[in-house]
This record gives structure tokens, C-alpha cells and sequence, in this order.
């Protein structure tokens, strides 16, 4: 059994933004000859969020709208007085801060449409994924 | 230590439904004489979602109706240009696709009203449970 | 490679409140002298979730406006026909019951401003957070 902890570092490109991340941790696996085990992704941030889902323009569109909807950037909240990105923070409560995926063979055990998701609330920003991988 | 995968398939009945798995996941631990760890359980789908909590009828219909709430099938989603069921994806990402469950002596830590509930969002299909059990 | 897990009972105050439960965690992690891995902290419990974010006090209020404004306490659920914590219940689906945090050399591999956060949606009431270590 093997822990082996990596950390990637992403750019996002605008305040709201969603990066499709997938292709860095296949490569962080690769490099480690990942076998049968879970890897988990981490976010040491409070501002953006990790979660897995089909990467399809539209889609992308509909998951910024919902979280708009939700946690609208234009709000009365309290954080806002001693900062301006409280939507940031509701939306990675709502969202998550990190994922667990299956990992077989070196492979992510993924389904067709799935892909890695970061969501980006506060940028640009410099984002780091802590990759953590137990396995064999 | 040891590393152990599973895949569990179960039948969503109608669009929406929520299926309680608990039963296939605790069936899964004793034939593969689980000890101390965690189990993973998820789900390689963007368009279903997997969460605990008490699977107490009227409950589960307020589960549905919070969602169709937050992320209604009928609404002018960008996906739906090319498919029909942005609802589910939404959904998706605001309830997750996977847990990850203490095991003791080869049993789930679950609370008293804990289960493990399947939240089909584009049914009826046949869903694949990813099971991972790391331990002892 | 170890399996090591302890209960942690905090007690929250009031019926709607959050918790910073960070410390509980690092002392636990002293305890059984975790070096790398990662840490599952998990919630046997329906009503109350956990998360991660800043635990500014203005945004702590923000969080408890988000999820008042998304599952109301006040509001005609089926659930409440025998119970009265419905909203509870949905707050726990949306933000989820546990978290899984990398930890190297000991410490919790948390970003500057995450902290772990206890939602309480049912209280006063003393919670039980399970955690379970796994690694080196």
C-alpha cells in the first residue's frame, strides 16, 4: 500500500470560470504508476469548488447559471463588508471541496461523460489541487 | 491493507426516483469480509446522484420536491439543445456522485436513521455503485 | 499503513448553528500521531452536515441565510407530518455529511482560510464526528 500526495496548479481565466482539470490528474497518475486505489482531489481554497460532471459548453452555462441563481455575486451578505466574493464561499459550501474517484489499474474509474470539474468563484487565480492517491 | 473493487447494478424505476441501496452495499462488505476502513461508493454518472440520509417516504418526496425546486426539469436550459436533461446534471452537482462511509469490524458506521439513497435523475436505467473498500 | 478511528462528540448550542470543529480534529490527528494519508471525517447523523469554509462571522451568517433561503425551516413539508425537521433533513442532502482532507506529516493539508465547519439544523443536540485515518 502507497500514499502519494502531488499538488497541481491550475489557472483560472475570469472571476467566474470552469476548468476541465481531468487531463492534469491522468498525467499526475501516470507519473506516480498509480495502481488499484481512490484518489482524492483536494481544494485548500474557499472560494472555488471540485465536482465532476459532463463538460458540454451548454452545460457549463447552465451549471454557472444555477449557481447564480443559488448564490447570486450580487447580494446583501455579511461577508461583504470586509470582503466582495461571499457568493464564492456559499457556492463551495453548496458544491464541495473535494471529489473521491475510483482509480483501477493506473486508470480513473470514470464514466463516458464524466470529467473533473474545477469551478473557479473568485478568479483569476493561481488554484492548487491537492491529489492524494492510496493504493496499491 | 488491502484494496477490494466492486460494481453494484441496481434499476431505477421511473424518471425521478430515489433508490435505497444500503442493503446491496452491506451484501458487497460481507462477501468480501470487510474489516476496518472506509468505503467508497460511486456512481460513474453525470445525470444521477448519491447522498445518505433517512429513507422515511414523506421525506423523500420533499428531497425530490427540493430539487425540482432548485433545478426543475422544465426550465430554458443551454444543454437541452442537445439533450434533455439538464435537471439531472444540476442536480448532480449540488448532491454529489459519491460517499465515503467508515466501516468497523466489516459494518457501516451509519447513524440510526442513516441509508444510502440513489437519486435518479434521468431514469429508468440500469446505475452502476463503483464500491471501493480500503482496509484492513 | 494503519486504520485508525475515533469519535468526537461536540455539542452544538442552538437549534440552527455552526460549529468550527478544526481544533477537535488536529488534536485527534496528535493523538494517534498520523503521519501522511488522508483523514475521513464523517457524520452518523440526518440533521446536521459538515463542510468546509472560513469561519468569519459574517459569512457564518451568510451560509445560514443560504440554506434558510434554499430549505426553509418554515415551510409544508411531508416530512414534518411526523417530525419537525424537514428543512434539516434537506440542508444535510444539499451540503453533505462528511469530508475527506489530505493530511502529510500529521497536519491537516487545509488552505489558510479553510476551516471544518459543523452545520447544525436540529439541535441543541451533541454530535458525533467519526474519524477515520488512513495512512502511513
Amino acid at each position: 500500500m502507497r500514499v502519494i500526495q502531488r499538488a497541481i496548479q491550475v489557472e483560472s481565466r475570469k472571476r467566474i470560470d470552469i476548468l476541465d482539470v481531468t487531463e492534469f490528474v491522468r498525467e499526475a497518475l501516470r507519473e506516480i504508476s498509480a495502481g488499484d486505489g481512490i484518489v482524492n482531489l483536494f481544494l485548500p481554497h474557499t472560494t472555488a469548488a471540485i465536482t465532476l460532471n459532463e463538460a458540454e459548453p451548454g452545460l457549463l452555462d447552465d451549471i454557472e447559471n444555477l449557481l447564480d441563481r443559488l448564490a447570486p455575486e450580487l447580494s446583501d451578505y455579511n461577508h461583504n463588508r470586509i470582503d466582495n466574493n461571499a457568493h464564492a464561499h456559499l457556492r463551495n459550501v453548496l458544491v464541495g471541496s473535494s471529489v473521491t474517484i475510483p482509480v483501477s489499474g493506473g486508470n480513473l474509474l470514470l464514466g463516458t461523460w464524466q470529467r473533473i470539474l474545477l469551478l473557479e468563484g473568485d478568479g483569476p487565480r493561481t488554484r492548487t489541487i491537492v491529489l492524494t492517491y492510496i493504493g496499491l
